[in-house]
């Protein structure tokens, strides 16, 4: 038995917490494996007795007994007759012993003169990570966390841990995609834009994100002229920046992209008709034509970011580009970011075979694969319906949302104007000129406002300062009226 | 109630079949979400009563109710008072209505000309995806899916599922990692390697891979010399081809690279320390040394792939280059895909903050981030220490492996040689000259056998052709010596 004396050291290392959501065996174990792995523990002593250990910590003998046992299955403890359990040594064996150092370092390259590439110094939307704890946070590309649909997903995740399921998708996938996922997108979500796609037309991406940067690597050289919608998507310009010194920016008004010579210049040109982002205006049909037909005429590509396209609150879709397309010169991307999670980073990209199979090479070498366990959990949700079933969800709410918005803007900030848009996550809003939105941006974060100043969508030298971007997919409703009404407050003050 | 002649369209329809793995209830809703969804059912015919449906499957009816009032709640169907449910014509809105079309397209770009990559022409290591249906798969990457950890693994998973591991999984990280796998990386997986690294020296990556995919577009323009091992990683000589036109082939022996002229002339080094892909040798410390002492007095920087280090069956392991780098002229560049799993493509790269953080910038805009649930998983997963205790039980079965393989070898193959090793979890064996390995992979294939020939892992252009690897991570041991034993009929009845 061991003495009363011996219990210090474990005073001191294992304490349990009672508001912790974690169960006490777990703690328990945690902590143990803690201390073997520091090394912590001397190797020649026993653990304290189960009984010991329990009285101490204030929990079941048995909840000990069994976090015991489980570490020796596991190999962490030995137990020695009649001496109680030890530290398995060969648990750590095969770890450099060398003493720990966070030594600076002696010299340090010139980075300076070794980088070809400094994408920190890009300008790019910035929003605090902490966005959650700001109570009205009118920012994009985040959603409500009450709208994640918690139990279709656990029961998702739940499903494909059976074994068949954990042995399909643990494995290097290599260039391959899961097939029950590739066949979802193909049937489920394609069709819905009035895509029609054969396997080898689509590859699945990390996010919208990774089909613009393989495209770059794929289609831009220095010289290539690459048109971007202007204002338009910050990342994209990012991305062909990097490549090309000849980024265009192309104009639009209320009806998206403006077709004519600006255009019919690019040999490359990113689009998003569905919801221009920032703008959120969609491109009628007869522009999405115009467009089509000058591709073909003055031999330009076209990227189709089909940017919240699931998101519509007045009249019927309009089809996607790409179900227009009719020469392969539309690169169709989308992403799952906008309805389902941006953290689980899964969007897919259609385009002719002989772009595919080289954008499938290219991933291999850059990620491999999305991950497979993802793509399978995904894959039932979207077979189970529950994707379609989110959508609709998500439109009501956001319709919702945007009504609330449009009363609220018209009430408290009349003075300012916004491009009338039927559908996305956000409305874009002119201020009366004069007014600095980053400015502005800074003075609402202190009352807790989030807001997306303009400038950074615009690909100038000398951006307007006027504009900024009010997003409704992450601010519960409740706060929406609230917090125009305190960021026109704001507004009125700085004028 | 409905008519008997109404059933014949269910009859088409709905089927449950009885050894799928799949519950009744499911199954059913997704036979009925697909009709739906497919637009294969009127929709002013009710469904069939939930008492009709059950006796017609021959299932219990509470399992088409229960699947009946799943789908209500979820805006697939509505009830109708006494006349039963109807399919909810909303959920069928924001579609675009087309008519479904695979239409040749009328005009094709032309691909060649645009491409200015073309990544699918490079050579590089195939494999069979079906690997898993031969019976004796002697390749490497892939692991025996009889030792994945299912239950720890569960456990985690289980666990990630909470409501609040959800919200902060289920975000736009933008550019940040999960700050529980960043902790556990710099306690519990650097340090087994003697590497002790502040937060801002780590990024977390999707599988070594994509580290050296960044490191490559940072670091490497046309003209830098990038030395590589050879024989060495054929993925590393592609990333870094795509590139630059001055990747150097640096030779190795049985210690690794051998440092020297050819090596200090490069402005960047890939190499493999810890067991040489492919050779498997271990470069030893006094080699190590020299390398970073050349470094610095040469200028040039080191990428270090910690390929397999957790696998060493001799000695105390070797401390990482790293670890003893004070010039921050090492780039670290580890995986979890040799121990856990390679189809979650999770990594982390080691180095300087002013390069990390630009690597950081520049994966959000190729990925932003891997996916953040997979991030928390595995934070789990290492801080209950299931990963320590998996490397352990690894290390045990692939000795074991490892010595059947030896003495199969020795038995079937004694005019083959290879090249000592103690660790990792392949073997590099030398044909007699004159065998072509492409060959040889081709015959042992029709027998169930995979092999992996040399030749792709040669920078050269006429690379040796008698080389071959054969992994035993994915083979298990009681198909090793049978397996040898027909390669080695083979390779007789080549010579």
């Amino acid at each position: 038995m061991r003495t009363p004396s011996r219990h210090v050291m474990w005073d001191k290392l294992f304490h349990i917490t009672r508001d912790r959501k974690v169960s006490y065996q777990r703690q328990l174990r945690e902590m143990i494996v803690s201390a073997i792995l520091d090394d912590k523990l001397p190797l020649e002593l026993p653990l304290p007795s189960s009984r010991d250990l329990a009285a101490h910590l204030g929990i079941a003998r048995n909840t000990v007994v069994l976090a015991y046992q489980q570490l020796m299955d596991e190999g962490y403890l030995v137990a020695r007759e009649r001496k109680g359990y030890f530290i398995d040594k060969s648990m750590l064996a095969g770890r450099v012993s060398v003493p720990s150092r966070h030594l600076e370092p002696e010299s340090e390259p010139e980075w300076n003169k070794l980088l070809k590439l400094k994408p920190s110094e890009q300008l790019n939307i910035n929003k605090p990570s902490d966005w959650k704890s700001y109570p009205y946070p009118f920012i994009s590309g985040q959603l409500d966390p009450k709208l994640f649909p918690v139990a279709d997903w656990r029961e998702c995740v739940r499903q494909a841990l059976s074994v068949s399921d954990i042995q399909d998708v643990t494995p290097d996938l290599v260039d391959t995609d899961d097939p029950l996922l590739l066949e979802q997108i193909q049937a489920r979500i394609l069709p819905r834009r009035g895509v029609w796609a054969s396997r080898e037309q689509i590859l699945i991406t990390m996010g919208a994100q990774q089909a613009l940067y393989l495209l770059s690597d794929l289609l831009v050289g220095t010289d290539t002229r690459v048109g971007l919608e202007n204002p338009g998507y910050a990342d994209a310009r990012n991305i062909f920046s990097l490549k090309s010194k000849n980024v265009i920016p192309l104009p639009v008004d209320e009806h998206g992209l403006i077709p004519g010579d600006a255009v019919n210049q690019c040999d490359l040109v990113f689009t998003t008709p569905s919801h221009q982002s920032p703008t959120t205006v969609t491109m009628p049909i007869s522009r999405r034509q115009q467009l089509l037909d000058d591709a073909e005429k003055h031999d330009f590509l076209i990227i189709e970011d089909d940017y919240e396209s699931e998101i519509n609150f007045v009249g019927e879709p309009t089809p996607a580009l790409k179900c227009l397309d009719n020469n392969n010169r539309v690169i169709y991307v989308g992403s799952l970011s906008k309805t389902l999670a941006p953290g689980l980073r899964l969007g897919y990209m259609v385009a002719s075979p002989g772009l595919i199979s080289e954008a499938r090479s290219l991933r291999r070498l850059m990620v491999r694969h999305p991950p497979a366990n993802n793509q399978r959990i995904v894959a039932l949700f979207l077979s189970m319906g529950h994707h379609d079933s989110l959508i609709h969800r998500l439109s009501d709410t956001y319709q919702q949302r945007w009504h609330l918005m449009g009363e609220a803007l018209n009430r408290h900030l009349p003075e300012s104007t916004r491009i009338p848009s039927f559908g996305g996550t956000s409305y874009w809003v002119a201020a009366p000129e004069g007014l600095d939105t980053r400015e502005l941006r800074n003075l609402a974060l202190e009352e807790g406002i989030l807001i997306e100043p303009g400038d950074v969508f615009f690909h100038d030298k000398n951006p307007p300062k006027h504009y900024f971007r009010l997003g409704y997919s992450a601010i519960s409703a409740d706060k929406i009226e609230p917090g125009i009404k305190k960021l026109a407050a704001l507004i009125h003050r700085l004028l």
